[in-house]
C-alpha cells in the first residue's frame, strides 16, 4: 500500500492545483463582471427605453434589434436571428370591473385581463360569484348544477409558508392555467382569479390561460390580492352579490418575430454548443424588468465579460434571448426545430428567468454522470453565496433540449421578492438591484466557462 | 464492543429524534411568522408615520412611544424604558456646495453633511481641491505642506468585487470616520468625502465623523458618488477647480432618551437573558427602514410570534430597542451599564442591524464550546436558506455585553442593496421586501428559542 502514496498525493495535488488555478479564472470573471458589466444599463434601455415588449408588438419587435446590436457590441463573434411566428395577442381597451350588493353602490376591482383569453364583448358580462379555493370543490358544484351562468372567482392563495417562491407559485398556478376552461365545463360565464402574488397589495397580475379546446373559451381576468381578500369577506358574509366584467382582449393571427442570437466560436470543440439565456418579450402591463429583461442582460454580459478578458472558451458559447416564451413559447420551439435540422451537438444550456435577485444556486436537470461531475465545482461559487445544486427545473426556453441530449440548469437566485411583481406594472427597471443582477452574470459566466474548459 | 451498540444506536436515535422535534417546532416558529407576522405593517408606521429618527429628536421621542406599545401589543410580559443621555445633533439649513473652474460657471453638488459635524459658519469656505486615495498619499501631501488650506476630497471607492458589501465598507469607511481629522491635522479646511455607497446615482449618504480633539474640528460634507466620479474626471484634467460649501450644522447639549425594552419572562431559568435587538434611532435623511427600523420591528416580532404560539421559553427573551446606534452608542452603554449594575447573567445576545434582506447565516462572536453547541442547529436552518456560521462580528450595540460574559451573534442578510440605501434619502419602506423581512425574523425567532431552551 505504501508504495501508492506518493501518486494519491500528487493526484490529490494536480486536483487542488487545478481548483485553484480555476478559482482565480473564476474571481478574474466574477471581478470583470462586478466592475465593468453593462448589465444594468442594458436593462434600463430595454425597460426605459422601449418598454412592455409582448409577443407580436411593436416594442417586441424593438428588443429584438436592440438586443442585437448589444451583443455586436459585447464582441460577440456572430449575431444573427431566428425568425419564427408567435402568437399576437392583444388587451384591448381599459378592462372594467366591479362588484355589486343590492344597491346602486360598487366595489370597483383592479383587474387586468388574463393573457390569450377571448374578451366579454363589448357589453361586458354580469352575474352571480361562486367562491372556489380547490379544484375538487370546483367539480363537486360543478356537477350539482351550480357554476353553470356563474362568474367563478378563483381563490388560491399563494402559501406563505413556502420559502422557495416558485413552489407555492406551481401549486396555485393551475387557478390561472386551467381554472377558467375547468369553470367552462360547468358552464360559467366568466372566471375572476385571484392574482397570482406573494404580497397583499393593489395590482393585478397577468399571465398565461391555457384553453382546453373542448370547451367555451371564456373570458377570465385577474384581480388584485387585496381585491380577492376583500371580496372573500364580502362572499362569507353571504351578501348577494354580483360582478360586472368587461374586456375587449383578442387574439391575432400569428404576427413573425425572432430569437436574437450571439456566440463565441469555441476555440477547440466549435460544434459543443453550451446556451445561456432569457426571454426577449415580457407581458404588456410591465417593463418586464425582473421577468425577464435581467435574463437577458445577464447573458449578453457573459458574451461581453469573456470578450473583455481575452478569453477564447474552448467550446461554443452562444447567448440566446428566446422570443414569447410568456405565452406560447414558439422561439424556445423554433431553436430546438434548428438545432435539430443542423444536426447540431448540444452540450450544456442555461437559462436565467426567475429573476436578477441575489444568486443562490442552480438547479441541475441532467444524467448523474453530468451532475457528478458538474458537482466538483460547487466550492469554486461558495466565495459568491452560491450553495444549492439540487436537482430541478432549468427553464421553459432551454428545457425542449433536452431532446437533443443537452445538459440544462437553471438559475435559481433569491425568490423572496419575486411574486411581488411577477406580470404585474410593478416589475420595473426599479426592482432590480444593480449588484444582485450583476452576481447573478458573474456566476453564470463563471458556470459557463467551466463547463467551456471541461466539459461535462 | 458489541454490547455498546444497543446504547450508542439509542443515543444517535435520541438526538436524531430530538433534532426532529426541535425541526418541528422551528417550523412552527417560522410558518407563524411567514403567515402572520405585523413586523411589515409596524415597519410602515416607523417610517412612514414616524419618518427618520436621529437620537435627540422629536421623531425618536414618538418612537420610543410607539415601538413600547408593539411590545406590549406584540404581549411582552413585561415593557419598560431605560433613560439615558445622548448626543444631539443638529443638521441646521439645507446644504449649500458648488464646483467652480475659473470662470462664473458652477457645478452643484449633491451633498449633506456629516453626522455630528461641526458647520462652516454662515459664510461657509472657499478652497482649493486637493484629491486623495489613501491616508499615505495624504501623509505624504500633508508634511510636503500642499493640504494647508485647502479642502481634502477623500475618494475611497467601494470595492465592487467584494461579495459581501460590509467588507468593502469597512475598507473604505474611514475616510469617513476619520478622514476629516486626518485631514485638519495638516491643516485642511474642510473634507468633502464619496459618499460610502454601492451604487452611482445622486444621493448623499450620511454618516458619523469621529473627531480627534487634538486637532480642529473642520467641517465635512458627503458628495454622491455621481458628483465624485464627476469631480474626479475634473481633477484628472488638471483643471484650477475651487469648491464652495456651505453647513450650519451643530452639536447641542445632549438629551434625554430611551432604550425600549419588552420581554417574556424564562419559565425554568429566568435569570439567565437572551437579548435580541436592533436600533430605534436613524439618520434624520432618512425613514430608517433598512437601517434599523428592520432590525426593531423584527425584534419585536420574535415576542409576538412566541407569543401568538403560546410557546414558553425556558430563558428569559428580550426584545431590546437600542438607542443612539448612529452616533454615540449611548444607548448599548447604558444597556450593558444597567447589566452590570444589576447583576444580570447575559447568556446570548443577537442583533439585527444589516438590513431586512433575506437572511443568508449568522455571524459568530464566541466561546468555540459555545459555537460548537450552537453549529449543532446549522441543519435546522438549512430549509431557510441560511447556510452561513461564521466567525465574525455581531453588532455595536449588543458588541459591549462580551464585557458580562454574553455569546454573541449577529443576523447576516444578504448584503448587495445595503449600501445603495444606507444612510441616505433612499432607505424608505419602499426598498423592504415583506417576505425577506419576516423571513429575518423568523429565522431570529428560530435561533432565540433554540438557545432559550438548550441554553449554549
Amino acid at each position: 500500500m505504501r508504495t501508492l502514496l506518493p501518486i494519491i498525493l500528487l493526484l490529490l495535488n494536480t486536483g487542488i492545483f487545478a481548483q485553484h488555478n480555476d478559482s482565480l479564472r473564476v474571481k478574474q470573471i466574477t471581478d470583470e463582471v462586478m466592475r465593468n458589466a453593462t448589465a444594468y444599463d442594458n436593462l434600463n434601455f430595454l425597460c426605459k427605453k422601449i418598454g412592455a415588449r409582448l409577443s407580436g408588438s411593436p416594442q417586441a419587435q424593438k428588443a429584438v434589434e436592440a438586443t442585437a446590436a448589444m451583443l455586436r457590441q459585447a464582441g460577440a463573434d456572430t449575431v444573427y436571428l431566428q425568425p419564427c411566428m408567435v402568437p399576437h395577442w392583444v388587451r384591448g381597451e381599459k378592462e372594467q370591473g366591479y362588484i355589486q350588493w343590492g344597491s346602486p353602490e360598487k366595489f370597483n376591482l383592479h383587474l387586468c385581463a388574463l393573457g390569450n383569453t377571448s374578451g366579454t364583448g363589448s357589453k361586458g358580462v354580469r352575474s352571480t360569484i361562486v367562491e372556489i379555493s380547490n379544484f375538487a370543490q370546483l367539480d363537486s358544484l360543478g356537477k350539482a348544477g351550480y357554476i353553470r351562468g356563474k362568474i367563478v372567482f378563483f381563490n388560491f392563495p399563494m402559501n406563505p409558508t413556502y420559502i422557495e417562491s416558485f413552489r407555492a407559485y406551481g401549486e396555485s398556478g393551475s387557478s390561472r392555467t386551467r381554472g377558467p376552461s375547468r369553470a367552462a365545463k360547468y358552464g360559467a360565464v366568466a372566471a375572476m382569479v385571484r392574482s397570482l402574488a406573494s404580497n397583499p397589495d393593489d395590482y393585478p397580475h397577468t399571465g398565461t390561460v391555457v384553453y382546453n379546446d373542448s370547451f367555451p373559451k371564456i373570458p377570465a381576468v385577474a384581480i388584485s390580492t387585496n381585491d380577492a381578500r376583500w371580496l372573500s369577506n364580502q362572499i362569507a358574509q353571504k351578501k348577494p352579490l354580483t360582478a360586472f366584467l368587461r374586456t375587449t382582449s383578442a387574439m391575432l393571427p400569428d404576427a413573425p418575430s425572432f430569437n436574437v442570437v450571439g456566440e463565441i466560436r469555441g476555440s477547440e470543440k466549435p460544434g459543443e454548443i453550451i446556451t445561456v439565456g432569457g426571454h426577449l418579450d415580457s407581458w404588456d402591463l410591465a417593463e418586464g424588468a425582473q421577468d425577464d429583461g435581467a435574463g437577458v442582460v445577464q447573458s449578453i454580459e457573459i458574451i461581453r465579460a469573456l470578450k473583455a478578458l481575452g478569453i477564447r472558451p474552448k467550446r461554443t458559447i452562444r447567448a440566446v434571448l428566446f422570443m414569447n416564451e410568456e405565452n406560447g413559447g414558439k422561439g424556445a420551439a423554433k431553436y430546438l426545430e434548428l438545432a435539430k435540422a443542423n444536426g447540431e451537438q448540444h452540450l450544456f444550456a442555461l437559462e436565467s428567468d426567475a429573476g436578477g435577485f441575489s444568486p443562490r444556486g442552480f438547479s441541475l436537470d441532467m444524467k448523474d454522470t453530468q451532475r457528478s461531475s458538474l458537482l466538483r465545482w460547487k466550492p469554486l461559487f461558495y466565495p459568491y453565496g452560491v450553495y444549492d445544486f439540487d436537482r430541478g427545473g432549468s427553464g421553459s426556453d432551454v428545457g425542449p433540449l433536452k431532446e437533443v441530449g443537452a445538459a440544462l440548469a437553471g438559475l435559481r437566485p433569491d425568490s423572496q421578492r419575486y411574486f411581488d411583481i411577477h406580470h404585474a406594472a410593478t416589475d420595473t427597471f426599479e426592482s432590480v438591484s444593480r449588484r444582485e443582477l450583476h452576481l447573478g452574470s458573474a456566476v453564470m459566466a463563471a458556470l459557463v466557462w467551466l463547463v467551456s474548459e471541461y466539459g461535462l
